[in-house]
């Protein structure tokens, strides 16, 4: 089963956006055991459009379309797909229903091109689109699967999860594939390569190991192809379990699991509730817990503390040590990490002091030193860390280094 | 004068890597004047590259290939090459040497695939790089140029800066191109489209308009071409300028610029400071303001109030209110605003409150009711908004809200 993707907009070509619906999408296809064998970006033009089509349906067997179906004149992908299949936009009454739900619930007057969204060619099968007002479109013709999706990233991904895998899978036989992921964090590429060799040197030709790494993690994908099902899971379980006992330390989850949802887990089961303390991260590790729904349970808040007056004021921490030792140290830290668990009351804390840069290094202190403590019934403990001269990367490897330490605590307090 | 990107590898096909390369070519070719008409990815196929190498050469006058240079097996884009222009492989001296120096400098042996690296076809000038090992190569046949460069993103920008466009801007006389982007947030496509209607519709054949819509915001891009700049730039001065007049109030910035930046340069020029108190935005406004460098001379921090009891005790909201009003109403956010900025000692402070979901709605308060309130010298500002029911979206709008409120009142303050 071949497939090819085709995103539809003169923001990519123009390279305004980036294309991260191909990437998603080639991901999602290549786990169903369909291959991508071609992907191309078009502009907003029709004859552009129907050219891609053409050619791709030489190529593959499902074609998918991102992009051009918003409300506006630049938007013209639905008009080429009713072209392309030489028929007629129909009125279809469950989405314009659906439409005018939405800007009724958002208490916002409708425009004529809003209520066009619920024109959709008759050939097509409407996948509903739960996110947003444009509709999906669900084509079947000269035995090629055409699908046309919203360009927006989450509109798109929700349809295709909720709306195409489902049909695929009903309208082809695709292959046994079994993927499994297991999430490390805080082990870089080539040390965890190392640990795990031995591992990967046995692995059978059959199932596969890739290494993805992003800011502070790597994700270990197993991916193997057989003709009999369980025999593969049994493989693959037992490839896992040997995974566990060489790297448990480093592994905090697995598959599309986060660490600040396993760190939710953790306190919930315990029931135990976190404050954080953050100076150099400025509320990305607040962020990142309350981006789990339901974390207002365990999680009471926050001092940002991005001043030494809110540290003194608000933290306890003592102008003394900020003057001496500084902001960054580990007699800081930890009395940011006690004071914000004595201030809001809570079982555990994290906090962090660093500097993010670009400014602030000294020779002492370059930019990139970060320390962190986590605090818990049972102590403190403090950690300085190196994490690097690029001010997105620090905040984000300080975040997970915070919420990795606070799990390893976790763990040990169960 | 138009050109094509073709990205080569099966990662890319798969989804492992973001094709990041051709959005960053597409820039660059488009700031040049060059029209990028067309982008694919193929796999490390010869015959899949061949296929894209003829279809581009009917479409564009520039062929830019980035991938599969390197020295491994599945590296097959040089061969491919010479057997496209039915050439052969010479050694390049100047290659060979730099190689060489490479390994060596490193401490490195040599493999036979390495001195292959400096191989390259008969009929190719080298594009020298000077970060790696894999030269670039530039072909003019048959009236078209075909550059062929590595995928490794820092050696393909340089090899372009350095190398191609210097070569390009030689070789053709390009057109005049202008891109003009202006920034909006908190109003949706298509009612900004309803009030922009007129302008749209008396754009000259040759400035385009585009909508390019994110979470909370939506992009307006002027793309102009014309044989004249001075007359281009003086015509899309003037539409960007009816723009400003037709929908001042929505426009926070242009380009690249972010709400968070364009919040701190008014806070800086005015010499002001800021704190927040967050409850359903959990610290991501926070997050938002300090991830840009400097935001420490005015963002003084935050009090996280994910709890009823920080909200009290921290930020001095009343106990009555929170039974009485609960903690998503007018009265609360505006005792917490007020609270945040006299605690931390501040000029301005954002304070929201709100239900974010999936859990804790009401009849009355249904999931996405927000309130948002901003407090400065002059007085308190509040406003009720419905963010819809999408947890991450309604944080990330409800701090697109809080920063523009806040824009809006440090404008009126100047």
């Amino acid at each position: 089963m071949r497939a090819e993707i085709i995103t539809i907009g003169d923001e990519i070509l123009i390279g305004q956006i980036i294309d991260t619906n191909s990437s998603w999408l080639g991901q999602e296809l290549s786990k169903m055991g369909i291959q991508v064998v071609h992907r191309t970006s078009v502009s907003d033009n029709a004859q552009a459009i129907i050219n891609a089509l053409n050619s791709a349906k030489l190529r593959a067997d499902v074609i998918i379309t991102t992009g051009g179906l918003g409300p506006t004149k630049d938007d013209i992908t639905k008009h080429t797909f009713t072209n392309y299949f030489n028929t007629e936009l129909i009125l279809n009454q469950e989405v314009l229903t659906w439409v005018r739900d939405i800007f009724k619930r958002r208490k916002l007057p409708m425009v004529d091109s809003n209520n066009a969204q619920a024109m959709v060619p008759k050939n097509c099968e409407v996948l509903f689109n739960r996110s947003g007002t444009a509709p999906g479109m669900w084509f079947d013709e000269e035995g090629k699967i055409f699908i046309s999706m919203p360009g927006v990233p989450f509109e798109m991904k929700v349809i295709f999860e909720e709306q195409c895998i489902p049909r695929l899978h009903k309208r082809f036989s695709l292959p046994v594939i079994i993927h499994r992921t297991i999430l490390t964090c805080n082990i870089g590429e080539s040390f965890l390569a190392q640990k795990i060799e031995t591992i990967e040197n046995n692995l059978p030709p059959h199932i596969k190991l890739a290494y993805l790494p992003s800011v502070g993690m790597v994700r270990l994908r197993l991916s193997g192809t057989h003709s009999h099902y369980a025999t593969l899971k049994e493989e693959i379980d037992e490839i896992i379990a040997t995974l566990y006992s060489t790297i448990a330390e480093h592994i905090y989850g697995e598959e599309n699991d986060s660490l600040e949802h396993v760190v939710g887990v953790l306190l919930k089961s315990l029931n135990m509730t976190l404050s954080t303390a953050e100076s150099c991260t400025g509320g990305y590790i607040s962020h990142l817990i309350t981006s789990i729904p339901g974390s207002s349970s365990y999680y009471m808040g926050s001092i940002i503390s991005y001043s030494n007056e809110v540290k003194i004021n608000e933290l306890g921490v003592s102008s003394q040590i900020l003057n001496t030792n500084g902001a960054v140290s580990e007699a800081c830290i930890i009395q940011m990490a006690e004071g914000v668990r004595k201030k809001l009351n809570t079982d555990y804390a994290i906090a962090t002091s660093g500097i993010a840069g670009p400014d602030g290094g000294t020779p002492d202190k370059p930019v990139g030193t970060v320390w962190i403590a986590v605090s818990g019934k049972k102590g403190t403990i403090a950690k300085q860390f190196n994490m690097g001269d690029h001010r997105e990367r620090t905040i984000h490897r300080s975040a997970i280094q915070g919420l990795d330490m606070l799990r390893k605590m976790l763990l040990e307090d169960i």
